[in-house]
C-alpha cells in the first residue's frame, strides 16, 4: 500500500500481513539496540493540525526504530494558520522532501483528499481525522487482541464489546470495520444520544444497556474515552450519572469474567468511564496496547515507505 | 564562508560556487538513501524568534541530510522570554555545543550583530531578520532560476520582475543585492507606499504599474507575499481594491509569454497575490524554489561548517 | 545507578565517579566528530512541565551525542493537560518504548515518587522539580569548580558563598548537598525573606549581608538567578533596592580576589542579580558551567542507563 487512510483500504489479506509484520517488528523492542536501517534517509513528518503527544511520540518512535529522519509540525506554529491551503502544505512538504505525511486533523477526510487528489507523492497516513477514522488504533487494538485470541491469524469468532461515545470516537470506527475484516463479533454500546443511527451497518450490534450487555460475557471490552464536555448538561445531569450507567467501575469489573480483556485507547479518564481498579487489573491490556502501536506503526510506514509508489 | 548574514558578504564567484555545491546537492534528493556523512557530530541550531514552518523544516531536513544534529529553539519556550540578551543566548548555545545557529528574528541586523561581535564561535546563517535580509531565499530563487536560464553560470542579462511590497520584504531586498551580483536585470513594481525610496540604488529600476511592467515581457514574476494587514485602509481600500492592481491573476496570467517564469517564495495567498490558476501553472516554479531551498540550505551549512574557522 | 532524582541517592564516591566520568566525556565536545555510540537504539524522553530551554538543550544534545533518540514532551501539550496522572504519562512512556525519562515538574518530589513507585522501568533524571532538587546542575557546578580546585578528586577545603533566593531555588539545596558531600564548606547568604529555617541542617552557615560575606574572602560565588516576581512590595521595595543589597555589581566584583571565581546557574539578569561586567570577567565561569552540564548529563544518561536495571 502506498497510503493508509482508512480500514476500508484493508482486505483481510492485507491487514493479516500488517499484524504479521509487525508483531514480527515488535521484537525490534526487546533487542539490545532497538534500530533497524529500514527507513535510513527517509523522512517522515507528524503534522498534526490537533494535539496528541501520544500518537505524535509513537509515530516519532516507530520512525525512528527504522532509522528514518523525522519533522515535527503543529498547526498552532504552521504557516496553515497564515490560511495556506491543505493542498499547498501537501506539496510544499514533499518539495521539501517528505516520504511521508502522518496526518492529524480536524476534519474527517482530509487524508483521503490528500492522498486521493495526487497532490503529492509522500505516502499519507491518517493520524486521526475529525470523527471519522483512526485507523493504526484500530490495528494496535487488533494486534493486542491477537496476541491474546485463540488463532494466531485472524479473530474470528472473539466477541468484543465497545463501549462508550460511539458518535464522536474515530476509535470505534475504525475498530468495528478492522473487527468485522478479522471477524470478529462486534457489539456497540452506549447512550442513545451518542450512537449514531446507521452504524450498524459497519458490522455490530448496538445496545444500550452496559449491564446487560456484559452478562452476554464478551472476550473484550473495550472502553472509549469520554469527553467532559460530552457529559454535561446536554446529554447527562452529571459526570457521576454518566458513570453510574456507563463507567467500568468496580463493581463491574468484578462481573467480568477471569479472561475478558479490558482495553481504552488512552489517556484514560480514570474514575470517569474506568475505574483505577478496572484500569490497572491482571485483565487490563492498556500499556500493551501503547506497546504495540510503536509496532503497528512502524509496520505501516515500513510498509507505505517500501512499496515504491505503488498504490 | 564562516557565516552568511547578508549577500553582501558574497562575491559573484561565491555565489555562484555556493549555486554549483547546491546543485550537486540537489541530488542527494534522488538517491535511494538521502543521507551524507558530511556534518556527522556537527550540532545546528534553529533560533526562531519569529514562526516560520516552512524555513525552519527546511533548515532542519538540510541538516539532517548532512547527517547533523538539530535542535529547535522557538522564542517562545526560550530564556529570551525570560529577558536573557542575544549575546547571553548566544554565548550558551556555543557553549552547549552549537557549531552552527540558524536565526530568524524580527530585528532587521540581528545576525550580523551576532557574527561581528565575536560573542561565539558558532557559524551564524540569517533566516529572515526584519525588513533586511532572507539570504538562503534569494541563493534559492537563483538556483531556480538559473536552471531553467540560458546560462548554466550566472544569469547575466535574465530579466526579472519583484512585484509587491517591496517596503517590508527582506526577500525583495536579497533578491536584488543576489540577482545584480548575477549579472541580472531587476525591475521592481509595487504601489508607491509599499516601494521604499532608495532601493534603487541596490541596482533595480522601479515602476508602479504591474501591467505596463508586465508589457515589457519580463523572463520571471516574482510575486512577493502580501501581509495582510498592510492591506486595510492605511494603503488600500480593500483586499479586492489591492487584487485588481496587484495580484498575478488570471488575466495577466493570460497575457505573460509561454516561457516567463513565475515564483513565490511562499506560503502563497491564493487569489489575493497570486491566483489559483497562476499558482498552479506550467510556468510556476513555485515547488521547485522549495525543493531547491533544501539543496541551497545544504550548501550553505556545509560551506560554513567546513571553512575551519575562517571569516 | 538507575535514577537520579536527588543528590542525596549519591555517595562520596558514587559522585566523584560522575565527575570523572564527566570529565573524561567533556573531551567529546573537542573531537572532530562529537558522537559515541554508547547509547545508540536508546530512546531519551524530554518531559518538561516547565519551560527551560537551556536545561532541555543541555539533556538534547547530551543525549543525541551518545547517540540516543531524543523526544521532547512539552507539558502544554501533552495529555496531561487532558488531565492525565503522572503515573499513567510515565507507565505510557515506558510503553512507548522510553529507556530515561528526564523530567522537569514543577512539583517538589515528582522524580522521586516516578522513581520510588515503581511504576516504570525507565531511568528518571530529575531535571529540576519545584523549588526542591537540581541535581545536574549541582554536578555542573562541582565539575567546574574541581576543574580550577587544588584537587583532581574533590573540593575539600573550597569556600562557596551561594547568594540571592535560597528559599525557592533548587539549585542552592542540590549544591549544598554535593558541596559538602565533595568537603566544601558552604556559606549561603540571603535576605532574611528568602533564606528558609532549617536550610543549614543541609550543612552550610548562614549570614544576611553580602558585602560582611564577600570580606571573608571566598573561593567561589554562586550568584543564584533572582525571580523578578520576588522582588516586588512583599520582600523589597524595588529591583534597585534589591540591587544595592544582593547585586554582585561592578564595586563589589572590585573587592573580589583575583582568584575568587564566579558562578551563575544562567539565565543571568545583567544589572539585577549581576552586573554585565561581573557575567564577562575573567573570573566568571558562567560559560564553562553550560559547556560542563553537557558532559555531566552525558555522564548521568550513560550511568543510569548502562546499569542493566539495578537500582
Amino acid at each position: 500500500m502506498r497510503h493508509l487512510t482508512s480500514i476500508r483500504e484493508l482486505t483481510r489479506e492485507s491487514a493479516i500481513a500488517l499484524l504479521d509484520n509487525a508483531q514480527e517488528l515488535a521484537q525490534v523492542g526487546d533487542r539490545e539496540v532497538k534500530k533497524l536501517p529500514a527507513l535510513r534517509g527517509k523522512t517522515v513528518v507528524n503534522l498534526f493540525f490537533e494535539n496528541s503527544t501520544r500518537t505524535r511520540i509513537s509515530f516519532e518512535i516507530a520512525a525512528k526504530r527504522l532509522s528514518a529522519d523525522v519533522i515535527n509540525v503543529s498547526a498552532e506554529s504552521s504557516s496553515v494558520s497564515k490560511g495556506e491551503s491543505l493542498k499547498d502544505t501537501a506539496q510544499t512538504l514533499e518539495a521539501l522532501g517528505a516520504d511521508a505525511i502522518v496526518l492529524r486533523h480536524p476534519m474527517s477526510g482530509a487524508p483521503k483528499i490528500l492522498a486521493a487528489q495526487g497532490w503529492t507523492k509522500a505516502s499519507i497516513v491518517n493520524a486521526g481525522d475529525g470523527s471519522h477514522e483512526h485507523p493504526t488504533q484500530a490495528l494496535l487494538d487488533a494486534l493486542t487482541l491477537r496476541q491474546v485470541a485463540a488463532s494466531s491469524t485472524d479473530l474470528a469468532g472473539l466477541r468484543v464489546l465497545i463501549v462508550g461515545d460511539i458518535l464522536h470516537s474515530r476509535v470505534a470506527r475504525s475498530n468495528i470495520l478492522l473487527l468485522n475484516l478479522l471477524g470478529a463479533n462486534v457489539e456497540i454500546c452506549g447512550p442513545e444520544a451518542l450512537v449514531p443511527s446507521g452504524i450498524e451497518e459497519l458490522g455490530a450490534s448496538i445496545s444500550h444497556s452496559f449491564d446487560q450487555a456484559l452478562e452476554r460475557n464478551p472476550d473484550a471490552v473495550m472502553m472509549l474515552r469520554i469527553q467532559k464536555e460530552r457529559m454535561d448538561g446536554s446529554y447527562f445531569e452529571s459526570p457521576a450519572a454518566y458513570g453510574r450507567d456507563w463507567s467500568l467501575n468496580s463493581e463491574r469489573l468484578s462481573k467480568l469474567r477471569l479472561n475478558t480483556k479490558i482495553l481504552h485507547p488512552g489517556p484514560m479518564n480514570r474514575g470517569l468511564e474506568i475505574s483505577a481498579e478496572a484500569a490497572d487489573d491482571s485483565r487490563s491490556l492498556v500499556l500493551r496496547q501503547v506497546a504495540n502501536g510503536v509496532a503497528v506503526r512502524m509496520a505501516v510506514l515500513h510498509n507505505c515507505l517500501s512499496s515504491g509508489g505503488e498504490s
